[in-house]
């Protein structure tokens, strides 16, 4: 079986550039060097310098800064398909930390290989850049949840926009997904206590929008859970390829 | 004289690659489409699909995202060498929209050119992902600023980062820089009221650390204001050229 062609990361860019043979094997080759980390320790620690990036092929993994009086906002999770620490490549120090949230499977990108792959085929260096710039979108569209919407939207928000992201690699649909996140997870990307996380996804479920339990989330109504949100998937740009 | 050379973000660039004469003929090129826009008036709208971006050359502009409610998000301001919309190049629909805060002047860049630059040099196109990785790095910031500090570390935090980005095109230094925001966008930006961002700014000035005043932004003591700030401009990766 050729692992590329069903490689989370391959199914993601395929949503943006349909990729030719050889940029399947240059994105194999990126590939080759693969990894397992375990849960709860740190891949990369913000400040280090001189690290590779990884492509991440299964597990889930958080990416979060830590504030010198000791809280922690977590920036983002990252699913399978998804770069971690592509930006660090490129800034030479990382500018925040990653954790796996379970055990993890990914492939190790050292910065040579990242520019020469760039070298040899440009469109996939233009599907790496959409990818990074989607990554960007949705760190945009955590801003301005933690600053501009409520707690419930801002959580019905996150999960809508998980899902939609799983779906992209299929591990997810309109009916739900498996999710290994805690509610100190939550809290610490949605700027709430576990305390509020808990009561609002509680109001969620009452109202029949969603029930996330048991490591798995399940859409109750996705319309109306939209409609609350304010969710419009724009930003994550999965309408198909633009590069044919 | 050789209108690219001395660019904005040619400066820029050249912060992360040094750039050959044929990429400076790409980079050029991209500089080709002059464009004027007025201040207050959007330039490219949330949603709006198939547009350009746009390479700043002067003048100062705010991205924002407005949510249903009618509050409003300012994300990042752009100054002279940032690019304007490279994300929704990529992504056919702008995330969210541009305004520029004075008269300005940029160069339109469509999709096609881009590509093409792109295929032409990867080296550029490897110093303009560092600058859309160092733009997601910034958003990284401003999430941790509204979630982890409180006001005044924020607003130092948000001083300091514009005045270390004006430094790196030749606009500011460790003394100040001229600054056109007003105290409302410095509220939309940082979530702050009007009238607390301007308690905010007088206690900061009344400590000796910084002054805003008459569209001048002068650093009375910068040590002690990265000290409050908890700044730490890794970040923003101005250390020199990686690709020589």
């Amino acid at each position: 079986m050729n692992i590329t062609a069903t490689s989370p990361l391959t199914r993601k860019l395929s949503a943006f550039v349909v990729l030719s043979e050889a940029e399947l094997v240059v994105l194999r080759r990126l590939h080759q060097r693969r990894r397992t980390f375990v849960a709860g320790r740190d891949m990369v620690h913000q400040g280090q310098s001189g690290q590779a990036a990884y492509i991440l092929s299964a597990g889930w993994v958080c990416s979060y800064k830590l504030q010198p009086d000791g809280t922690r906002q977590i920036v983002d999770f990252q699913v399978p398909g998804d770069f971690l620490g592509l930006r660090s490549v490129l800034l030479r120090t990382s500018d925040h930390s990653f954790e796996p949230i379970v055990d993890i499977e990914a492939a190790e990108v050292l910065t040579s290989d990242l520019l020469e792959a760039f070298a040899q085929t440009p469109r996939l260096a233009t599907a790496i850049l959409w990818a990074a710039s989607r990554d960007e979108a949705m760190v945009v569209e955590h801003l301005v949840g933690i600053g501009r919407r409520d707690a419930e939207a801002r959580m019905a928000h996150f999960l809508l926009e998980l899902g939609s992201r799983l779906a992209l690699v299929g591990m997810g649909g309109k009916e739900g997904y498996d999710c290994p996140l805690t509610q100190y997870h939550l809290a610490d990307a949605l700027g709430l206590s576990a305390v509020h996380v808990n009561r609002v996804l509680r109001q969620l479920r009452e109202d029949g929008l969603v029930t996330f339990r048991d490591g798995h989330v399940t859409f109750h109504d996705h319309g109306r859970l939209v409609e609350l949100a304010g969710f419009d998937p724009g930003y994550l740009d999965q309408i198909g390829p633009l590069l044919k």
